[in-house]
């Protein structure tokens, strides 16, 4: 392989340059730290508006726990709790949220991929929930566990992408019982990455801990971030027992949840931008206070999935501008509380990999990354309103995340005075293609981006840029190496999953 | 036409809600104010460091200006010139451009189109140079006039497009000479919004001048800004004879013109943001400073179409996080130096509307509208680093337009205590599809963005956003009305077309 690419580099051209570029090895970026300021869409006394109205919420109309156990863990406060509606007073409420850390370390099984969540640091993770793929040939089908699998190796090759993530894709061909056990191997396997737990029932977020403390140790796995887990409320003002079961196993063992209410303005929220955020503040300020009272000081995020009604359809759309401005807000009053933020990025409504799949995930990147969000999902490959992930627009997307991290970086003034001096020795007329302050410089370029001529670019093969996605996914799969894993640990979690998978039933639930 | 509407209104249903929409009245929105906050990339230092590195050049190293009138209005300042260089001190240039009025009023022909640009008044202009039409098939070929009637017909519907543009796509079946007399009819006679001038040649430049005096008036026309136009620099540092012709005509006339450096950071500006910043700042401001000696208070525009180059094919590339940075920086420094600020946005280095080119796009479109560019060209359809404009990419990118000018309105904080009673009513579970709140609401969702379900976008034919982006071209066009123009403006306009074409040889220059 080595010898094949120094042979092509010899031989130079762009053809040589190009294969050079994209047979690249594999890196792996460290937790962005963003040195461009964030964005604020409102001033300070519109977040208090917000905090006021969302205080009047848990106040005055409260939220419902659907679930007994939540309800007990409630009544140790002085919370006014009738049937499953808590209403509190947020002087309680803030002072419970107060222990949520402001940035915690989730442990990959490869501790150089080991990453802090919040304060200034940011992360990137894989799609979620889909239960189509977009597949090689550009054909919507259900997901089967081999796509899981391709997915977690594209991302775990991507460099700008954190964590191994979870349901990347849902895997259809696993009868569900069983399924959470096949995703949670499969983050563990095919990627060393911090991995994302399934939260589909309690006894399937207790099987992720389990096989945590196969890698991690027992100990370390109880009292140490090794999932982070996404729940959402289902919005407006209700949370249920799955979700909480969940929110209860981990927070319980100290790892991470996103308490995400499942925001769709003029549907589940108010049709309003300042509603919506007043609604998900509540619900998600509620979630966050009740795993405080499992255990206090567990790792929480602030979650807003943001997205709007088409009140034609009634379907949830990704890609508009107030969905935007719903992100802006929620980086706005995340740092208000002091709790790390969840925003979503490449997210389309489109139903193959189009021009409006492309506008439509830029809704997302630019709030999420200028909200400084400090945990964005959906880093690649969402289609169709979440229902799908298509492999050519993960590869694109993924150029997309790098690329933002690269105007995270903002401006460097180090080099002020070789700019002048190239700039003198370049004079009027000249050009800087050649000068060695160019040579040394680090414009970023979309390497699926095509900037040759219009005849180059024909015969080339006329491709677009799902094509060119397509054959990079391609390309990437050939090219991955599975990161190493103890031999005993790899059996232990295959034994565990053999062991789980006879106690489980798999009768149709 | 009415008749049919409410029939298929009445007969209801997805279809025919969906034809209405398409259907709708032409509304054309005002100058954009907008109400959320600009995003400065830098603090005031960075500018302070941006500004002295432009001020170092001007003194030391100079810019040229290739063209000897030009070189002799600099020998009424103290400007230093050696054969074309000319070097400045920084109070002389800082002085002279004291008088850029800070906004100014571009007349339109119908003065309900007129316009403030400036301040904090932004307007939207169409595409602007491109030879090649990406044409009705999606096939790429030479453009015509009637492609340019075409688009001057598309962007007069545009609701969030002020400005009628001139060279919207280059109708290359006309002879060079002949070519800027029948765009600015053009954008005469199929809009009636204000118009881009013609910059090739200075006899050209007065032609339009001409044109606008029959329209306008002839005092009137000589003395307030009717038209404003586009110069391009050589960067690095270089004014050539044709630009500064042009610029000398409309400057001399008060008509606005917009000084924009051709930056390409890594070939014609520094390879760095901060470098490719610092030169144009120098380029713009010595031609607006010359403006300023033509005629004192003439209205300049501080431009920048920031470029990258692609270092493997040394081509102009679109779509990149550094131009981003230096589309934020441009606004910073025009606000310091108190000058309109123009801005690109709809712009793609595809060859094809793909899922790329929404992304270039997109890096246009966010930094424009954050920094609040008072100017803002290239609305829709650029395609091959601007040398072509489709009209699929046209009709998609112009819905982005609306959907910032949406974005720009910011939060409404009004309705709060509604929202509160809305959320009390709808109650834990319940949904806001219904409410009264919601159906007053003014949520944004792209017309052309696919929200159904999968299987009824496979029904209705399984077209991607281009195919959508064409069919909404055609059907605009079917539904155009010329807007009202003067018989005998009209009459006038067409004989000076004549006279002057049987006045100018059509030999090839």
């Amino acid at each position: 392989m080595v010898k094949q690419e120094e042979k092509m580099r010899r031989r130079g051209g762009r053809t040589a340059r190009r294969a050079a570029h994209i047979n690249g090895p594999i890196i792996h970026k460290p937790a962005l730290v963003s040195k461009v300021p964030l964005y604020d869409i409102v001033n300070e006394e519109g977040v208090e508006q917000i905090n006021e109205l969302a205080m009047r919420i848990v106040e005055e109309i409260g939220v419902e726990f659907r679930d007994q156990e939540s309800l007990e863990i409630w009544q140790k406060t002085d919370a006014e709790i009738n049937d499953t509606n808590v209403k509190i007073g947020r002087n309680t409420l803030l002072e419970l949220i107060e222990s949520v850390p402001t940035e915690y370390i989730h442990h990959a099984r490869n501790p150089e991929r080991t990453v802090v969540v919040g304060g200034r640091s940011m992360v990137i993770s894989p799609s979620y929930g889909p239960p189509f793929i977009y597949d090689f040939k550009g054909v919507r089908r259900p997901a089967i566990l081999n796509d899981l699998h391709n997915l977690q190796k594209l991302n775990h090759m991507a460099p700008s992408v954190h964590i191994a993530g979870g349901p990347i894709v849902e895997p259809l061909d696993v009868v569900v019982p069983h399924r959470h056990l096949h995703m949670t191997y499969s983050s563990l396997k095919y990627s060393d990455k911090p991995i994302i737990g399934n939260v589909t029932a309690r006894e399937r977020a207790q099987d992720t801990v389990d096989m945590c403390k196969i890698v991690f140790g027992k100990e370390f796995a109880s009292n140490n971030c090794c999932t982070t887990s996404l729940i959402n409320s289902n919005s407006p003002l209700v949370w249920d027992a799955t979700m909480l079961d969940a929110l209860k196993i981990y927070a319980s063992n100290n790892h991470a949840v996103m308490c995400s209410p499942f925001s769709m303005a003029g549907a589940s929220t108010p049709a309003s931008n300042i509603g919506t955020m007043a609604v998900v503040t509540a619900e998600a300020l509620m979630a966050i206070a009740l795993g405080q009272l499992v255990r206090k000081g567990a790792p929480m995020l602030f979650g807003v999935p943001a997205m709007t009604v088409a009140l034609n359809s009634g379907a949830p759309v990704h890609g508009s501008p107030d969905s935007a401005i719903v992100q802006f807000l929620s980086g706005q009053m995340a740092r208000r509380y002091r709790i790390p933020h969840r925003a979503i990025a490449n997210c389309a409504t489109s139903k193959v990999p189009d021009m409006q799949a492309g506008f439509d995930s830029m809704w997302g990147l630019f709030p999420s990354f200028l909200a400084g969000a400090q945990w964005i999902t959906m880093a690649g490959g969402i289609m169709e309103g979440t229902l799908g992930v298509s492999y050519a627009k993960t590869m694109i997307d993924l150029e997309q995340v790098d690329a933002f991290y690269h105007f995270c970086k903002g401006c460097n003034f180090e080099d002020i005075e070789e700019i002048f001096e190239t700039v003198r020795d370049v004079g009027a007329g000249g050009h800087f293609l050649g000068s060695a302050h160019t040579r040394k410089a680090n414009l970023f370029i979309f390497p699926s981006q095509n900037n040759t001529t219009y005849e180059q670019w024909e015969l080339d093969g006329k491709k677009d840029s799902a094509q060119v996605g397509l054959e990079k996914a391609e390309n990437w799969l050939s090219r991955y190496k599975m990161p190493a894993i103890e031999q005993d640990v790899d059996g232990a979690l295959q034994d565990f999953i053999s062991e789980r998978e006879s106690e489980i039933s798999t009768k149709v639930e």
